[in-house]
């Protein structure tokens, strides 16, 4: 049978060298998710397609995006878009789940759409939701807890923040028309990219007057340098004033976590249509070389409630932290070069026993040390571990072992120290 | 829209306390995979189906629980079943890999087969390999590092082993007719758990002549106190002089490494038909308290070169290790209770800007801590940190705030004690 070799469109292969951030990446984030109480939940990829297609699953947009398939027993299934509906569903599963419930979960999630830069069909996604708290404590845990990760990452960024109350309060103001509403948040959330001019000339083409632009982008205009006080002090209608309530208290938990110099209030912000209820912020590079969010959510009151539709209710905020816009990221402000996660290569010269020996002892004090095992010529051995980056290499021979010594060799800077066994076993391969 | 919220059959979810323990095995591994020298690789869960049913990709049997669908652009494709075919796949797509390539990796695989106790439809594999090495000093290395994982895990094992060429070179000297040698391979791999007269009923019941029967079981019975000097003796044929050369040098490898007293020569191991061309070996419980290997594997010499089908062979050689066995076997030898991974959960009376903050400081610590965020009683959120096994709770009103230190509660023991704010961030909650 004749097969051609290679992945479908839309997926691809990580290789060890990527691989290997990615792994550093989801380990950073899961430690900082763990240390803030949030505990790990596994939900399946295979999913019954009428739960993902359900009134509350994401939209008609995304279904068209679905993969679907039947299993043996004609089960009407698909692959999970997202880790959000898989989450509602366990709570609704779960009726002795205890609330708050703090959850991350870090998986694949799949969706047959367009295929662009940094958009594949199959990705990963690391989600973290709390579900059973009213009070925007919990946004600011998950803004601090986002600022902390970035920070440990090592990536200087910052968060642009918005209460969707607030914009529906500005909009109301406005006097904008029932119809063009969806339309004016939409275009309202590119603020930033496409600044006022390019809001009035879309909202132009949209067929929206002029003077009711000119009244939105104007009031706008003047509240932007300090929107909270430029809202309280205009008499507004009770959207406003929700949004502005709801601010000022997330503000207060900033402040006091001394973290308002990384956070910016873009009252223009709205992260799509139909989710969010309060909170939305995004998180952004502050050096702009990217200029996709690394993270981003907020709050969704009426998600999981209007899913499980058992009469409950369920406040939820939560943050998904992209995995390859961070790799990304990172591999921007990467300023040294690909050094190989394998610590040291032992290269035997009739001693494999030996040579395993040392590897396993050597192990024992953290570092990852393989081992030669082809038996080809040491000069072929060395340009392996050259080519892959190993740092360091010993070559071990009857002669070293008799001698308990060996050569140490630096495979970067192309030196090399004749050195015990014992002190090898001291070294630290690793700095 | 109404609709049934459940998991398909053959998938779950798996709540929190039971992902952190997977979590943890997972990590384990990875560690230890990691000090071997193998490297991450992640591959696509979405393959074309061409390449998952190509001859070398697994045999009829499996292609009949093959998971299928096509994308938007009529793609036939499928879900993987295994990590095999995809580490084939890629090594056949990047020339340029070199080798010897050791990676692993842990990934979600789907087979649409029968269901039950511990085999489920969508499940995780955790598969070691290294390719490009002939020598069976690449399966000491794994086997040792088998053994090195589940010391790491904390659950007693042993390795039982043998070699195909071996089991091949027997079948040949007892003259069993072509057409039985599979019936035969089947029934011998399983002699340990049905015994030699289990082995003698079974093959009879195939047709197999009872002389034939008798002399195969005769030289077993002979030799199954040590099956290598046995078959050195006798004079043999070329696969049981091939079999037995291995044997010695994986002996000699596992003697030096003082492993003779972990491992179990079984020359009667199989491990199913088509794959295996030398080596094969399966881990089990030492006390026997699950009866299924917690991981297994062998030596595949002519898998990838038939797969790639490019003229170059490709030996190679891998340990594949079952997470829900593991998880199952950890669970089965667990002393200790349930404890949260969260370490401390700090209620606020009043004072939630400050507890954020506290909590903020504690896990610069290394702790894992939760503030209470929904306002509910003292008692509540006291029963939700029992119910939760929360080992230890804090409570923060104004008058502790005043006086800088808190009433530190020991949920298990039921034992409380006033300790300074100071002294608490340098205690060690995880103790």
């Amino acid at each position: 049978m004749k097969f051609e070799l290679r992945n479908p469109k839309g997926t691809r292969d990580y290789l060890p060298e990527e691989q290997y951030t990615r792994n550093q990446i989801k380990r950073i984030l899961v430690d900082i998710f763990e240390k803030h109480g949030y505990l790990p939940l596994e939900t399946p990829i295979l999913n019954y397609y009428e739960v993902l297609a359900s009134k509350y699953g994401g939209g008609a947009e995304i279904l068209q995006e679905v993969y679907r398939l039947t299993d043996q027993g004609d089960r009407n299934l698909a692959l999970r878009y997202d880790l959000t509906v898989p989450f509602a569903k366990t709570v609704g599963m779960n009726a002795d789940l205890r609330l708050p419930f703090k959850r991350y979960e870090v998986g694949k999630v799949f969706r047959d759409g367009p295929v662009k830069a940094g958009r594949n069909r199959e990705f990963t996604q690391c989600d973290v939701d709390i579900v059973g708290v009213k009070s925007v404590i919990a946004e600011a845990e998950l803004m601090a807890m986002a600022l902390a990760a970035f920070e440990s990452l090592g990536l200087n960024v910052y968060i642009s923040y918005n209460n969707r109350k607030l914009l529906s309060g500005i909009i109301t103001q406005s006097e904008i028309k029932e119809q063009d509403i969806n339309q004016v948040i939409l275009s309202l959330d590119k603020i930033e990219k496409i600044g006022a001019k390019g809001v009035y000339q879309e909202l132009l083409t949209f067929g929206i007057a002029d003077v009711t632009i000119d009244r939105l982008l104007s009031t706008l205009e003047l509240a932007m340098d300090n929107p909270l006080e430029y809202f309280k002090n205009i008499s507004g209608n009770a959207f406003l004033s929700a949004g502005i309530k709801e601010l000022e208290q997330l503000n207060c938990y900033l402040t006091g976590l001394n973290l308002m110099g990384k956070v910016k209030l873009n009252p223009c912000l709205a992260r799509g249509l139909d989710i969010y209820t309060g909170t939305v912020y995004e998180v952004f590079l502050t050096n702009g070389s990217i200029t996709s969010s690394l993270a981003a959510g907020g709050r969704y009151d009426n998600i999981i409630g209007g899913f499980l539709n058992n009469g409950s209710i369920y406040p939820a905020a939560g943050i998904s932290f992209g995995l390859d816009v961070i790799q990304a990221a990172l591999a921007l402000s990467a300023t040294e070069q690909y050094r190989s996660p394998i610590d040291l290569l032992i290269i035997p010269i009739g001693t494999e026993l030996e040579s395993l020996q040392l590897a396993q002892e050597l192990r024992g004090n953290g570092c990852a040390v393989a081992v030669e095992m082809t038996g080809r010529k040491l000069k072929k051995a060395l340009n392996y571990a050259d080519k892959m980056k190993i740092p360091y290499t010993v070559i071990l021979g009857e002669e070293e072992l008799k001698l308990q010594s060996v050569k140490l060799k630096d495979m970067f800077n192309s030196t090399e120290q004749v050195i015990s066994i014992n002190a090898l076993k001291k070294l630290d391969l690793k700095a």
